[in-house]
């Protein structure tokens, strides 16, 4: 086999950190929207918008031609929001060679339709694998080399080891996992649960209060992942508990920062108002809901993220509708 | 039934707050070694010792005789350290009415024998239930009332459902939980994972590390858990990953603490040193390894925090042995 080209479709702090790591692996084209940040990727090895202290690895190059960018590569790697993702692909797909792997870091389902992202890739790009990279990835901490690890899902053995090499540093550890459902449906579920354990954490409840948010919110990730054909062991490793945790503690993640403003007693709209980018759990949360109730999965925790981020509900409502649900065995 | 009376022996901060907590329910005494912190209690409704900011429910009455406090107990919760609890209950058990159950608080296994405390009672006083309360318990934050949750296990459902309204308060929702082992182990090895969490908080890592430490741990405590008899499914609840998640943020965690200061290059005999008590962890760990190697299991982060606690090494090595180790499939 030759050399495995690779393109990075979006230049956020993800995409660029994940192609700045791969590049150290392998010949790797970054795409950035905007040609002034691809021409100062390339000029000066740091994306001046994201993560722009960074060193950026010395091969890699960035490009703001969406066709030169994927149209040499062996993998193509989105990189975009969710809500972007297909009309991206789509723009994308003409210039895509055959038998591509198509990678998705975008942790969101699609309004209206619910599809997860590699469904959408599926539709826009039918007969090429796709597979999804996830994990407990705060892209501030892996693009500064602090020992991180991470998934790749996909159901072919041979696709998820070369894509496990190309994605792995000494620092940065990638296992393969061949269940994408599950994989993708906790990267989607863990922003929603992130905004609860924010409201928690801005009403200044304490590790007690949060640590139970996220063992329930695992709980219900876990109930719509396996309704969904999903693996519960996917859910209880780095896809599932690990992201849930590294999302839920930091407060670099734009999910728990709307949690922890509505906690504080901001108003959804007065936030939304105020933020450059959405936060994805706050969209997602709604379409989580559907989904789940589509396939009769109870969803407490999500039902009340709804409620507070679309329905006008006060956060320290939901939080108490919460916590005063009637005791009971555990597993029930 | 007529009214349960309890007893809680051991008034350290979550004896103290459990105690309260089943004071406004039902009649409860509260056992204190030392006489004058048994006074102060009845004098003043704090604990001087212990989450001495905190007025404990007005009906908790406090005694220093052993005999006196659970002679007329219907149940006797065990709040004392692991090391002390056979010696504590043997000195309870001739003063012990018939069929009265007793409840473990504590989270350890005995040097020796590996036995988890549950096994302890069961020799000491054969015959009579055993139930174990556990969960992301934090004495101080559940102390002053913020909302939170725990597990009761025991094999006996009559006996679980009333614990259950014992304990339970309108911030305090307790579960019930058949698996004994599941949680008890969890309780355990929990404070071992936290070690290492706070050695890489320590050395400055950040949350991807953390959470990916948690998860792995978790997987560990998990297959030690079910090799024993335990159910993954609670591994996966409030006894497993919530009270892991619990302990590993919080700095109040002593395990925790233990670790930060492994991570910063103090050495163990020097942070034992400067403890009044020592962190469960620290003692637990060799004996979850032993009990880990009996039964076969690969037990790879509390094998590194033995040997940083036993043998040794240092903290960076262990964390840089264990972030190091051969990427392969996530679920081997």
């Amino acid at each position: 086999m030759t050399q495995i080209r690779m393109a990075v479709v979006g230049a956020g702090s993800w995409g660029t950190t994940i192609a700045s790591v791969a590049a150290a692996n392998t010949p790797t084209v970054l795409w950035a929207r905007r040609p002034e940040v691809a021409d100062a990727i390339n000029a000066t090895h740091r994306n001046p918008s994201y993560i722009s202290s960074v060193d950026l690895s010395p091969g890699l190059r960035a490009s703001s031609s969406l066709a030169e960018s994927v149209s040499d590569a062996d993998v193509v790697v989105m990189a975009v929001p969710s809500q972007g993702f297909r009309e991206t692909l789509q723009q994308a797909a003409p210039h895509i060679r055959p038998w591509v792997p198509i990678v998705s870091l975008s942790k969101g389902l699609e309004t209206g339709s619910l599809l997860r992202m590699s469904q959408v890739a599926n539709e826009v790009m039918p007969g090429h694998p796709v597979a999804v990279l996830t994990g407990p990835n705060l892209a501030s901490e892996i693009a500064v080399g602090q020992p991180a690890a991470s998934v790749v899902a996909i159901d072919d053995a041979v696709i998820a080891t070369a894509l496990q090499q190309l994605f792995s540093s000494t620092t940065f550890r990638v296992y393969t996992n061949p269940d994408v459902i599950g994989c993708e449906i906790a990267g989607v579920v863990k922003n929603v649960i992130a905004i609860a354990s924010g409201i928690a954490m801005g009403m200044g409840f304490g590790d007690n209060t949060r640590a139970t948010l996220l063992t329930r919110g695992l709980a219900e990730m876990t109930r719509l992942a396996t309704a969904l054909g999903g693996s519960p062991e996917s859910l209880a490793g780095l896809a599932g508990m690990g992201d849930l945790i590294a999302t839920c503690s930091s407060t670099a993640s734009r999910n728990t920062s709307v949690g922890v403003r509505l906690g504080q007693g901001e108003t959804i709209e007065d936030i939304v108002a105020s933020m450059s980018m959405v936060a994805e759990g706050v969209r997602s949360s709604a379409v989580v809901l559907e989904l789940a109730r589509q396939h009769g999965v109870d969803m407490p925790i999500t039902e009340q993220v709804v409620a507070v981020c679309h329905e006008s509900k006060s956060a320290s409502e939901a939080l108490i509708a919460l916590m005063s649900r009637q005791a009971r065995p555990e597993t029930q």
